[in-house]
C-alpha cells in the first residue's frame, strides 16, 4: 500500500503544504475513504464523490475557518470533514455519538452553518459577508450550491439579494445536471445553455475574422462590426447569464474534476471585489462506477458492497405502502393527483409517476409552491396529495395556513419520515409537524401504525376529511409486532385491561412499543392502552376515557411543545382532571442516531416505557 | 350629475354589454367610487387606482366566474368587487360585517383565491389551470401579479413551474415600478430593460439597412448578417426576457391605462395555447393627484379628505416607538442592523433607514431570505433585528427552526401587527405567531404592553436573550390607561388584591383591559392580575403563583391552539392544579373588523372580561 497523503492532513493548512502532484492522489484517497465508509455506514455517496476536487481546491485557495465555506443542503461535506480535522472520527459517520453526515457548527469551527434543507446557503453567505463588511473582517465567504437547489425560491431570493450587495462573496454553482431527481424546468435549461457558451463565443470570433479578410472595405467594416458587436454582446452576455443580470461576475463553466482549472478559477474569483458566480460542472458519483451508473440510487444509500456496488436490500416500508395505495386509489378516481418536491423516489411515488405521469407533479425543491399549487388544484376540482418529508413540510407553514386553511380548501398531506429519522440528524427529524399543524385551523392529522391503517387513513383523508387532511408515518417498516393487527377504521381504539389503573396513550409506530411494554408489565402492573389514529383534533371521547383513570401516561414521538400530549393535558385540566398525567415527549433537538437510539434517548423505547410505567405510581417520573 | 354607467353593472355580463365609448366613463366612475369610499373607510388606494382599466378589460375579455381571475396580494381588487355584484355593499368596505378589502371566496364566487400575502397567485393559478386541464374544463385562468411580488421566492417557484406546464394560463405582470416600497434589485432592473425593448429593436433594424446600402457587397453581406442576426436574435430575445426562457409567450409592455391596447393584448393572449406573460405598465394612484404625488402614503391609508387629499393624522404607535428605540440603540452599538421585507415604513424603520442606510437591509418581499440572512449576519458577529408583521413571519417557520434555532444563533424579531389587526381581515391577523414560535426550540417571546416596556424588552432581546428573541406588539398605540405605567423590567408582574380568589393572567395590550375590568369589579369581585412580559417560556414562578388561586382566568389575544394559555394549562395539570382554569383565547378565524370589534367578538374587551370574571365562579363560562 502506498504511503497515505490523507493521513498527513490534520487541517486545511496541510492541504496547502502539499505539492501540486500530491493533490490528485489525495483526491483518490478521499474517494476511497468516502466509498469505504459509506459502504459500511450508509450515507450520501454520489454528491460527495462529485465535489472531491472542488473541496480540495477550496481548502487550497481559502483559509478556513477565517474564510467561511457554506455548503448548501450539506450532503456533500464528507471530503470537507476529512480535510478539517475529522479524519480519525470519519468511521463514526452518521452513527450515534459519531460525526454528522451534515455540516454542524457544534461539531467543528470549520462548519459555518447547518444545512439539511436546500437553497439556504446563498442567503446565509449574504448575511455572513455583510457582517464581515460591516465589521471590517477581511475573510472570504463561499457558498457551494447545487443546480437542484436553484429550483427553490429561497435560492432565488438569496441570489437576488446577494447579487446587489457589492460584497465579496463567491457563489459556486455546482452543476451536476441533476438535483435529487432530474432537475426540472427553467434553471436546468438556463444552465444547459450556459454550458454551450464557450463554443458560441468561438464561432462569433471566427465570423468577425472572416469579414476582416474581405479586400478593401474589410477592415473598416470589421471595426464597424466590432463596435456593433460590443453593443450586441452587452445584450447577449446578459442573455447568456441570468447571473450577470443579477449582479454577479459570472465565471465558467469550469470542469469540476480538473484541479488546475478549479484552482485557477478560484484564484480569479478571489481577485474580483464584488459577488462572483462560479459555474462548476461536476459529475455525481465521479470515480466510482456503480454510482456513476446509478447516481439516483447512490444519492442516499444504506450499506452496500464496495466491490459489486450491490446495495443492501431494503424492505419496502411506509413510503412504498403509501405510493402503492395512492396508485390503487388513482386508478379508481381520476381526480387524484400527487405532488412532490423533487422526492418522487423518496416518498414512494416512482410507480405512481410512471403509471400516471400527467397526474404526478414534481415541482422541484419548491415546497412552498407545492402547497399553494395543491390548493389551486383543489379549487379546480382535483384531489391533490402532497407527499413530503415531515422536516421539509416546515417550509410551508404559511402556505398551509394562509393559502389553504383560511379558504378551507381540501388538500391531503402524505407526511413521510415523521418522528425520529435515522442517521441524518437534527435537520431531518420529523418531530415538529404535529405541533405546527395543530396551530393551523381546519386541519386534521392522522397517524397510522401499520400499512393497513395507512391505507384506511389515506382513504379517510382523501374522501372523508375536509380542509387540510394530513396522514403521517415514519421512515421504515411497520412494527414487527403489529403485522397482524386488524384495523377498525376508528379515530381511536381502546385496549382495556379491566385490572388497569394506568392508561397509556400513544400513536403511530409507538403503539407497537406500548403493546410490548404492556405485555412485559402485565403481571406486575397491568395497563390499558389507548391508540390514537386521529391525533388532531383529539377525539372528544378520549378525554372522558382518560379522565376516568387515576393515572395517564402519554408517549409521543414528537416535540413536546405544542404536541398532542400537551394539548391533551390542557384539555384534561379543562375537565378538572385530578389524577396524574405524565406526558413523555421529545424535549431536545435530537442529533443523528439510529431510530432505536433516538427512541431510547427520549424514553420512548420499550425499556423506557416499562420504566416510566412501572417506576413511579404517583407524581411525575424523573 | 350625468347618468351613472356603474349603477347599471350588476355583474361582469353588464360590462360586456357596454359600448366601447362607455368604458372610459365607467373607469372614471370606478375611480370616483374608490376614492370616495377609501377616503371614508380607509384602505388601499394607490394600487386600486392603478388597475381600474385592467380590471375593466379583464371583465370585458374573460367570463368570470367560469374563467378564474386570481389577484396577487389582493390589495387591488376594489374595481373587481364593484363590477362583480358588490357595488351596493361597497360602502361597507373593510367595516365589521361589510365586504372585505381583499379577495374572499366566501364572499363571492368571483373571488377565486384568498390573498393578503404576496407572490402566491402564480402557484395558485398553476394549480387551477392544471385541474382544468385534467378535468377538461375549458375556462381561462389569469393571475394578476405586481412587480414587487416578483421579489418573492414563491413567485419564482410559481413562474418556473407554471411556465413549463403547457397549460393555458395568463400571468399579467402589473408593472408599476414599485412594490410597497421601491422595488429592489434584479427583477426591477430586468423589467426596466424590458420596457426599453421596442426602441432597441428599431435601432437594430436601422443598423442592418445601413449595411445594405454599401455598394457592391452590401446586399449579400446584409443577407449574411441577417442570417447571423437571426441566430443572435435567438440569444438576444432570451436575454431580453427572462420570461421567454421560463417558457412563457411574452407580450408587452402594454400601457395599462389604455383600454384599447389592453383589450387587444388580452385578446391576443387568449389565442395562445400555452402560458403567456403579459407585461402591463400601470401607474399607482392613476387619476387621483394626491395619490400620484405620494403613492407610498396612499398605498394603505386611513380616512382622508378627498378635496385636499390630507390624510387623517395618525398618532405614532408601537411601530414608530420600536423604530425610534432601535435608532437609539444603533447609535450606541455599531453591530445592530435591521432587516425588513419591503416594509421599511410599515415597521417604523424609515428613520433608521435614513440614519443608518448601511445597516438597514430591505430584502424585498422575501421573508424567508430575511431570516436566513439575519442568521448569517449573526454568524458574522452582527446583531440583526428583523422587523416584520406577525402574519408575514408565518412564512419563515423553517428558516427560524432549521436555519437559526438549531444552531442557537442569536437574532431578534421585532414582530409588529401582533394580535388583532384592524380592517384587513383573515389574512392579516397576527394571532398565530405565539403558537408557532412556541414550537421552535431556543426561542423566547416577549410581549410589551407599553412603549416603555417595548424599549426595555427590545434591549433585553438584543443583549440578554440568547437564540431567537422575539418582541411582539400590536398595531396602534399603547393603551390609554397605561401611559403612566412604570415598567419593572421583570418577566412578569403580579398585582395582588389581598381579597381576591381569582387570578387574571394576561399580556400585551390586554393588560390595559384587564386593569379596567378589575377596577369595575373591585367592589363585587376583587381579582389579582398577573401581567406576563415574557410569555414563552412561561416564567417558572408564575406556575406556583397561579396554582395558589382557586380560579385562574387567562385572557390571550392570540389563537388558542398552541398559545400561552394552553401551555399554561398543560403546566398547571403537571402541578396537579385542582382549581378552575379558564383560558379565553381566539378560536375562530377572525374576519376584517376594527380592533374593538375583534376583541369584543372574541370576548377580550373590557365588557367581555367583566362578564367572564363575574359570570361564573365555578366551571367553565360558556
Amino acid at each position: 500500500m502506498p504511503e497515505s497523503i490523507l493521513s498527513g492532513i490534520q487541517s486545511p493548512d496541510d492541504v496547502k503544504r502539499l505539492s501540486r502532484e500530491e493533490l490528485e492522489p489525495l483526491c483518490e484517497e478521499l474517494r476511497q475513504t468516502i466509498v469505504n465508509t459509506v459502504s459500511a455506514n450508509g450515507g450520501h455517496l454520489s454528491s460527495n464523490l462529485g465535489v472531491v476536487e472542488l473541496t480540495v481546491a477550496l481548502h487550497r485557495q481559502f483559509t478556513a475557518p477565517g474564510d467561511k465555506i457554506i455548503w448548501d443542503v450539506g450532503h456533500q461535506c464528507y471530503a470537507h470533514k476529512l480535510l478539517t480535522g475529522r479524519r480519525d472520527q470519519f468511521s463514526t459517520l452518521r452513527k450515534t455519538g459519531g460525526i454528522s453526515g451534515f455540516p454542524r457548527p457544534s461539531e467543528s469551527e470549520y462548519d459555518t452553518f447547518v444545512a439539511g434543507h436546500s437553497s439556504t446557503s446563498i442567503s446565509a453567505a449574504n448575511g455572513v459577508a455583510k457582517a464581515k463588511a460591516l465589521t471590517g473582517d477581511p475573510g472570504y465567504v463561499v457558498a457551494v450550491v447545487g443546480d437542484g437547489a436553484m429550483t427553490g425560491g429561497l435560492a432565488y431570493e438569496g441570489l437576488c439579494n446577494a447579487g446587489r450587495s457589492h460584497d465579496r462573496l463567491i457563489v459556486i454553482l455546482n452543476d451536476n445536471r441533476m438535483s435529487i431527481n432530474q432537475s426540472v424546468g427553467f434553471m436546468a435549461r438556463h444552465l444547459s445553455r450556459l454550458r454551450l457558451q464557450p463554443r458560441y463565443v468561438k464561432t462569433k470570433t471566427n465570423f468577425g475574422n472572416g469579414i476582416a479578410r474581405i479586400p478593401l472595405i474589410g477592415k473598416p467594416l470589421h471595426r464597424l462590426m466590432l463596435r456593433a458587436k460590443s453593443r450586441l454582446k452587452n445584450w447577449m452576455y446578459h442573455g447568456s447569464s441570468l447571473f450577470e443580470e443579477m449582479g454577479y461576475y459570472y465565471l465558467g463553466p469550469v470542469d469540476g474534476h480538473n484541479l488546475r482549472d478549479l484552482i485557477r478559477a478560484l484564484q480569479t474569483a478571489k481577485n474580483i471585489a464584488r459577488p462572483v458566480l462560479l459555474h462548476v460542472e461536476t459529475v455525481k458519483g465521479y470515480g466510482y462506477q456503480p454510482a456513476l451508473d446509478n447516481p439516483d440510487v447512490y444519492h442516499g444509500i444504506s450499506r452496500f458492497d464496495v466491490e459489486s456496488g450491490a446495495p443492501q436490500a431494503g424492505k419496502p416500508g411506509f413510503s412504498q405502502a403509501a405510493g402503492d395505495c395512492l396508485c390503487r386509489l388513482a386508478e379508481q378516481d381520476k381526480r387524484i393527483c400527487t405532488v412532490t418536491a423533487a422526492m418522487t423516489g423518496g416518498t414512494g411515488l416512482a410507480a405512481f409517476a410512471e403509471r400516471y405521469p400527467k397526474r404526478c407533479f414534481d415541482v422541484g425543491i419548491a415546497e412552498e409552491h407545492a402547497v399553494t399549487f395543491a390548493s389551486g388544484l383543489a379549487v379546480g376540482g382535483a384531489l391533490p396529495v402532497f407527499a413530503v418529508y415531515s422536516t421539509f413540510l416546515q417550509r410551508t407553514y404559511d402556505q398551509l395556513l394562509n393559502d389553504t386553511a383560511i379558504m378551507n380548501n381540501h388538500i391531503v398531506l402524505a407526511i413521510d419520515r415523521a418522528g425520529i429519522v435515522p442517521d441524518d440528524g437534527e435537520t431531518h427529524q420529523g418531530v415538529y409537524d404535529v405541533p405546527f399543524l395543530s396551530t393551523i385551523p381546519n386541519t386534521t392529522v392522522l397517524a397510522p401504525s401499520t400499512y393497513a391503517v395507512l391505507e384506511l387513513t389515506l382513504k379517510q383523508a382523501i374522501y372523508e376529511t375536509p380542509g387540510i387532511a394530513a396522514v403521517r408515518y415514519p421512515k421504515g417498516c411497520e412494527p414487527q409486532s403489529l403485522t397482524t393487527y386488524q384495523p377498525d377504521g376508528q379515530p381511536f381504539t381502546l385496549f382495556r385491561d379491566p385490572l388497569a389503573s394506568t392508561l397509556v396513550i400513544t400513536y403511530g409506530r409507538l403503539f407497537g412499543n406500548a403493546l410490548q411494554a404492556a405485555k412485559r408489565l402485565r403481571a406486575k402492573h397491568p395497563v390499558s392502552i389507548l391508540k390514537l389514529t386521529r391525533i388532531h383534533p383529539i377525539p372528544e371521547e378520549v378525554l372522558s376515557i382518560a379522565a376516568a383513570y387515576p393515572r395517564v401516561i402519554f408517549f409521543e414521538e414528537g416535540a413536546r411543545a405544542g404536541g398532542v400530549a400537551q394539548q391533551l393535558g390542557a384539555a384534561l385540566l379543562d375537565l378538572r382532571y385530578d389524577g396524574v398525567y405524565d406526558p413523555v415527549a421529545i424535549d431536545t433537538i435530537v442529533p443523528h442516531c439510529s431510530v432505536e437510539d433516538g427512541l431510547k434517548l427520549t424514553g420512548l423505547d420499550v425499556d423506557g416505557m416499562v420504566r416510566r410505567i412501572f417506576g413511579e405510581a404517583t407524581g411525575r417520573a424523573e
